[in-house]
């Protein structure tokens, strides 16, 4: 944990030293700050962590605390906002969210979301267009992150448009998936064209909440069970039951790491996010998330504001059952209008040699 | 076989219905025209197949024939230019070379390489970003394509500049590799710094000459054996041997089919070779491929010429001993200043809705 070892970066300084640090750290993935995966213990547990931890906070003489990221990162904003109101400290505590993976309660999105849905969503476009080249039939599986929720793996069907057909079945976690409809899905398709491409979930379950990638008995040259990934399972079966060319493809952190494409108005919001954060930790506010309200559709306006942390932190919020089609082998428009807006945009990245410019510690 | 089957498309009648197609073209992930794998029998066998393209030819009047693609496709174009020179046709074959592999002989390089090079260098920048958030000892492993060539995996070097340490190791498919020499690599590493990412190409065999990616007797849950890639192999590999934390990542079709990330380098050579190619044939050129002479690398420039298609079909161009390190896992600054020219430029992407535009039939 960063203020425990005191490791700490005095970014006003840094940015002082670089007058495009700013500009450069917008577009580097995100890692500059590290990360920290330190669970504290129960408020109530009287745990010395806590001493410790405000020891350091008055060491830096620190007013506000902002805590970057998703659930997990909630959940210590929660606990420390509720011992600082228990010893009546004068710190603020404010949840700055951020994740791919979209499912986080109250915000209508969070940053990272719409850079990483574009990044899926122009990579379907152009493994649909590798898949497309081969003119015996085929069946192409891209797994894709997002834990248990099904927001990024729901981003695959921006591919469809007027130039690509987008991917042919898409499969969340939010429904029990069924190897025998997946099967008939294919079979069914397979009829009318040759090359399938199918976009699920690393999270899909069957109707018994089993993980669709732990199913596979498969044991390493040591003789260990190993676990395949959702795509590699559903290869392995394809092959078996459909006997065509099939290959899985597993987008894997890539989706979370490829700053070389994103989204400007994920880029902007996540700005504002934190600024809006300051704004509201000097007016007082703690115990709370700064969070994104979507205002309109069309044209897109957002509003930027704050919940109460405890409704928010060790909450998910999957994507809702009406956003998923009948046949839960696709979205609907609703959702689809839901991801459009997020993924408008691209920031002027700058290029060095070739490669593209980010910053590092 | 586009020709055979009456598969044709007049490109100029697409150009002139819409007038940016060429344009968008460029940058659209190569498949436009399809792919054909029909291997033609021996010149000598008097397969009728011969007879039956050269009828199409002269039903369609064609005097120039183009091939673009790899190796076997210079098998082809060997082969027809044989069968022309034979029955004494005017019809001149002319080979365009087109491989991210880049595993052609004679050519300096072969499009699509230096674009391919560019997503690998940069993806693996990446990577390395996403790596270092951990704080306790990781081994990332990056699988990368390429065949029996080095050269796409060579690319990762590029990632190691100023901002980026670059992979600890690369492992290329041109020496022998030895897992416990691996195995030592990672541990001396591993006692210096935390997070160690190292390049492996999917080629990579041992001293037998036997693939590494084939060691695995994984099974399926029907029992079938089932071939790991590389990547996958080291990464159980590394768990069982070294007990850290440990993931492997393919790069998959990505790497061949990311047109959002482009070297204009690369772009500008592929038309520059297909113009050199057709003022060629229109001078009598024939059985022949285009190839693309560096003649200087610092500034980087080139020339364009033909080579006979005899000495570079069914030859592979493999990365030369001497450009990769005498420890066998890294590659010397030859290589490097090879590379890096490749990648330069970022063309202008158009985007639409939030997605690079691409033609389609």
């Amino acid at each position: 944990m960063g203020i425990q070892d005191d490791n700490i970066i005095d970014l006003g300084q840094v940015a002082n030293s670089d007058p495009n640090f700013l500009k450069k750290l917008k577009l580097t993935p995100a890692m500059y700050l590290g990360s920290c995966r330190f669970k504290l213990p129960n408020v109530d547990s009287k745990d010395p962590i806590y001493n410790t931890l405000f020891e350091q906070f008055k060491k830096y003489d620190i007013d506000a605390f902002f805590y970057i990221g998703g659930n997990d990162s909630m959940d210590t904003v929660d606990k420390l906002s509720a011992y600082a109101k228990q010893i009546e400290s004068h710190i603020r505590f404010v949840g700055v969210p951020k994740t791919i993976d979209n499912y986080l309660c109250v915000t209508d999105h969070t940053p990272g979301f719409g850079s990483a849905a574009k990044y899926i969503a122009s990579t379907t476009m152009e493994v649909i267009y590798d898949a497309q080249i081969y003119n015996s039939p085929s069946v192409t599986i891209i797994e894709v992150m997002g834990r248990d929720a099904g927001w990024l793996t729901a981003a695959t069907s921006l591919a469809r448009n007027e130039y690509c057909p987008g991917p042919d079945l898409i499969y969340l976690p939010e429904v029990p998936f069924n190897t025998e409809i997946f099967v008939n899905d294919l079979s069914r398709l397979l009829k009318e064209k040759t090359n399938i491409v199918v976009a699920v979930s690393e999270g899909i379950r069957d109707a018994n909440g089993e993980y669709i990638s732990a199913s596979t008995g498969t044991l390493d040259n040591f003789g260990h069970a190993q676990l395949s990934g959702a795509g590699k399972t559903l290869e392995y079966l394809v092959k078996e039951r459909l006997g065509v060319k099939v290959r899985s493809i597993e987008v894997n952190v890539l989706q979370r790491a490829a700053a070389h494409i994103s989204s400007s108005t994920d880029i902007k919001e996540s700005v504002a996010l934190g600024k809006n954060g300051v704004k509201f930790a000097e007016s007082g506010v703690t115990g709370a998330m700064v969070i994104v309200k979507r205002t309109s559709n069309e044209p897109y306006t957002v509003e930027y504001d704050y919940a109460k942390i405890h409704d928010i932190a060790n909450e998910a919020k999957e994507v809702p059952q009406e956003w998923i089609n009948s046949s839960h082998n696709w979205v609907t428009d609703e959702m689809i209008e839901y991801l459009k807006p997020l993924i408008q945009g691209e920031p002027k990245l700058e290029f060095e040699s070739g490669l593209p410019v980010y910053v590092t510690r």
